[in-house]
């Protein structure tokens, strides 16, 4: 299912009566629903009844794979013969495909990276360089780890290739839509005008708003997410968060860490 | 102290007539000792005993701080009070200092990085785009923590700026000398005409070697700085050692993570 999050429900309500019974179905969608704030598994299982349902992720930007380089993905399913029986269909000689069991801790760093990637981009389009983007894309982790952890999903997801390895792609790929959004915020243009002249769907805009919904409710601090969410949502300028964000005052980096 | 790692010791015994009693000494160097495998803050300690020693590290590359640009470093020491009045002294608007108290893990993070970088130099001297890097980053971090872990650094240190940010910084920015080795030798040039041409030290070359013996010690499987060990010592092709990495036979994503 390669439809983007807004139009996940109504695709699988359309698709439901043409799916033969027991057809597993894969989600490669890496957003969350509005308003209901369901991870899209969550949406498959609610539309497509006992269906397995399961979420491919990872480093894997798509004009990189047609073009023939390697790349390495995870499958995460409940059903780990499932999962097992889906990875020899989806695996060949250059695609590396692993299995997981952490379906909540894979589809939530799958939306939660299109966040960072506009915080990242948006250090780009500032011009603050690589060390800025390192530490961006590494408090960023914890950030993500910490909501990610806290919804049910497992440390170690976020350590590996649907965590991590999807952050850093999305993060310092020329490739990436949601990195280009918030480079273009960085250079000072509007969201509206920005996202107008987009042809594909840059899904971290509206995780944004559904992210700030998720710390509230679990109760965690997502300082940078605050700051992207400012800068899309309510028109703050993407140089006043970045004073934001180096303001903190923290004196330990172990300071809100996961194992801290 | 921002001396190579191969300078360090004979650079302490010089400096030691000279230097007044209780001044704390930080090292800025990422490297291990040769045949010694010491960290630098063990060389520094053997050389000026008696002085607090301890280091700064973090995503710092050197011509973007020079250019203006924020960067967050960490200094690590075993004295707390003292990391804390050192803090102070480093810091400003746009240099954030955070204390940490694990030195080892600190200053092996800062030394593995650095082979990891030539891993990811190769990648794309190779050409293989940033799926392949971004995974490549993502098991170089999982490998140096395992690593740094049996050595006695903690985990949290390397999900951090000194360990994460750090590698991430010196894999993705084409200021790194590591990185360019790396991607020097993926475009099939040999290592000592590479090492010729360079004005600086690239202490991931020698670093590799160390490593080896590290793992071999501590009993921990380092599959990416084995290639970069092939590659750099052993007149191995890139390109095979690339296909090594690829060709193994993993099924589980969380087979080796420092949480399984």
């Amino acid at each position: 299912m390669g439809v983007p999050s807004h139009g996940m429900r109504e695709t699988a309500r359309q698709l439901a009566p043409f799916l033969r019974p027991w057809v597993p179905v894969v989600s490669l969608s890496k957003g969350l629903e509005q308003d209901s704030r369901l991870r899209m598994t969550q949406v498959l299982e609610q539309e497509l009844t006992g269906h397995p349902c399961g979420v491919l992720t990872g480093p894997n930007l798509a004009k990189e794979i047609l073009s023939g380089h390697a790349a390495a993905s995870v499958i995460a399913m409940d059903d780990p013969v499932i999962a097992e029986a889906l990875q020899d269909v989806f695996a060949n000689d250059l695609f590396r495909v692993y299995t997981n069991p952490d379906v909540i801790g894979c589809e939530v760093a799958g939306a939660l990276k299109n966040v960072m990637a506009i915080a990242s981009g948006m250090a780009d389009g500032l011009g603050t360089g690589d060390n800025t983007r390192s530490a961006v894309i590494t408090r960023g982790l914890a950030e993500l780890t910490r909501l990610g952890c806290a919804m049910g999903g497992q440390q170690v997801t976020f350590a590996g290739l649907a965590g991590m390895g999807d952050l850093i792609a999305t993060c310092i790929s020329p490739q990436s839509r949601n990195r280009y959004v918030g480079e273009q915020l960085g250079r000072g243009r509007k969201i509206d005008e920005i996202i107008a002249e987009m042809s594909m769907v840059a899904e971290g805009v509206k995780t944004s708003k559904v992210v700030m919904e998720l710390g509230e409710e679990y109760g965690v601090d997502l300082p940078i997410a605050e700051e992207v969410h400012g800068v899309v949502h309510e028109g703050r300028p993407a140089a006043d968060a970045y004073r934001g964000l180096l303001g903190r005052h923290v004196r330990s980096e172990m300071h809100g860490m996961p194992n801290s």
